[in-house]
């Protein structure tokens, strides 16, 4: 089961509340779940206390919103289910959340994104026939743009979804020349960065940061135990990765090209949704000049070098018309870094 | 008189609320009161509603205690006044704002920041002999790191107070290196940057800047229209300043060395306190080096160029230890971009 009893409540919710609670289970089972969307359910009692929340079980498991209901029991009757995507209509391997919803009882349906699957959709249209209020796209664009965007662009497109990851100071070094630090960031800032790791399918990065740093790219609490779910660690590039690299391992997978569609087309084949690249300056470069960067996690350190290990090699001779422009999505102060998050627009 | 009736309210306000519109009283006045500080005053009624806003007038002028109670009049007796700093003792060019807020019958003085000018101290402890009720360092850091930050850095170096200005791509670029546009960031950000050049009292540039981009370097409303207040626009830097560049004027002034110390020493020989380094990146390279700037406001653009003109010029080589960090005061997203407030820690 993927239920959360700590986020149920003793007091009534607004729907935003809800919502935000709804985003918070959808976030804990994120990386667990594709190809199914990792969503997130809570189903408030009639006076709008929450009585379930739940999140997606991995493929083939329960959707969150049955697991939800059958936390609610009879509380569910006359209640509302807040839903991060629009519940499906569709008998697959699990019956269709539709009918669980009607038949729990529940008088209001809440959800963030309609479900672009033509499958799995309609699921808004039956509940409103069978009476049921159904309040759709309500806090959309967070959820949108935020966790779920992954999946909702791969139903789109097929590929994965790629987030470039920066650190750097004011001035763009990722590091000093001498590369004397692998962090330009502080404490709350690489605990973050470990934490995002944790909810990745896989994390990229190229040979010559493989060389140059020897990164373990684990996703590590403060104490340096592992988080439960370790992404898939990729190199790309065409030189070899020593033996004695520490990014080797079971988690380990090396994509031998410099050619950034055909690592994306690689990723596709084994599956891949939600990818994370790290770095270094020439494949942060390359995978922005083909165009492939979907969205950005950047952290800026409110400092500066002077000269340093840049973000991104790029072309020698730039026009602004070369400009990749990103729209900022949230921001968020993290000790005394900042972490913009940003969508390609 | 600077006194401000758009902040008075109908309805009672918290002391943190009340503080939130002293700080812009002291805004508005900012850039026209030096050496005097812009403190900003909000009286309170017995039952807490704004009766009385102003800021301090220029030098010679009244404080803001005076002009708020003026304002107030009766309604002042048993209310608060709420000041952004402590009220002064001393009786200069004007009587003391201690004497004024007893004869006013004030209950309770709220304020921010303790005076750290040795004449002027003693406030507090006067108010409280009188019976008053005093809360100091109430929202102290932000006002303190924020706009009354200038003002006490003078107070205890007599130097200026040197904030450095950016504005650059998440990978450090300030312009392509074509420099096809002066500007990385979009529209909000740019009416910040001349809103902020207004409550300034001098804006300083390098001969290179000016030699490329021949800015005005004035604070213009999007309309175009000036700013009341047009800071004092200074080039650093022993190129002489070509008689056709568009930052000549009655409001231009050229220090021409290269040493950052020197340069700082002229400008408190002008009596100047806050000023702003708007670059390029030769100048702000030295302004850092020489330990220098004291806050920072970064602009960052959620965007990547690749290559561009850098927004500092250090060494060509750099350890981690060269690095100079600020401290995060405030992160605020602008339209599409972020701005960073940062203070020397």
């Amino acid at each position: 089961m993927a239920v959360f009893p700590d986020l149920l409540t003793a007091t009534p919710l607004s729907d935003a509340a809800a919502m935000r609670l709804a985003i918070e289970a959808g976030q804990r089972v994120r990386g667990t779940t594709y190809p199914n969307p990792p969503v997130g359910c809570v189903v408030l009692d009639a006076a709008g206390i929450a009585v379930g929340a739940a999140g997606t079980q991995p493929a083939g498991g329960l959707h969150a919103e049955p697991q939800a209901l059958a936390m609610a029991g009879q509380r569910a009757r006359g209640g509302t289910a807040v839903v991060t995507l629009e519940p499906c209509n569709h008998q697959g391997r699990t019956p269709p959340c539709t009918a669980a919803l009607h038949r729990a009882g529940v008088a209001r349906v809440v959800f963030a994104v309609s479900d672009p699957n033509p499958v799995a959709a309609g699921g808004s249209a039956w509940l409103q026939q069978q009476g049921i209020e159904v309040v759709a796209d309500y806090s959309r664009p967070e959820v949108a743009d935020g966790y779920l965007r992954p999946w909702l662009h791969w139903q789109r497109t097929r590929r994965p979804h790629i987030t470039l990851k920066t650190a750097a100071t004011v001035d763009g070094f990722a590091a000093a020349t001498d590369r004397t630090s692998q962090w330009i960031t502080g404490a709350e800032a690489r605990g973050r960065v470990h934490a995002d790791r944790s909810r990745r399918q896989a994390i990229v990065v190229g040979t010559g940061t493989v060389a140059a740093d020897d990164p373990r790219l684990s996703a590590r609490y403060d104490s340096g135990e592992l988080y439960d779910n370790q992404p898939l660690r990729i190199v790309v590039g065409r030189t070899e990765v020593s033996q004695e690299a520490r990014i080797r391992g079971e988690n380990f997978r090396q994509i031998r090209t410099h050619d950034i569609g055909v690592a994306l087309e690689v990723m596709a084949d084994m599956g891949l949704i939600d990818v994370l690249v790290e770095g270094g300056p020439r494949l942060a470069g390359a995978f922005l000049q083909a165009g492939a960067v979907d969205a950005i996690e950047s952290y800026v350190a409110p400092a500066f070098l002077g000269s340093g290990l840049p973000v991104t090699a790029g072309p020698e001779h730039t026009s602004i018309t070369d400009i990749t422009r990103f729209r900022t999505v949230s921001v968020e102060q993290l000790g005394a870094d900042v972490l913009i998050r940003a969508v390609r627009s």
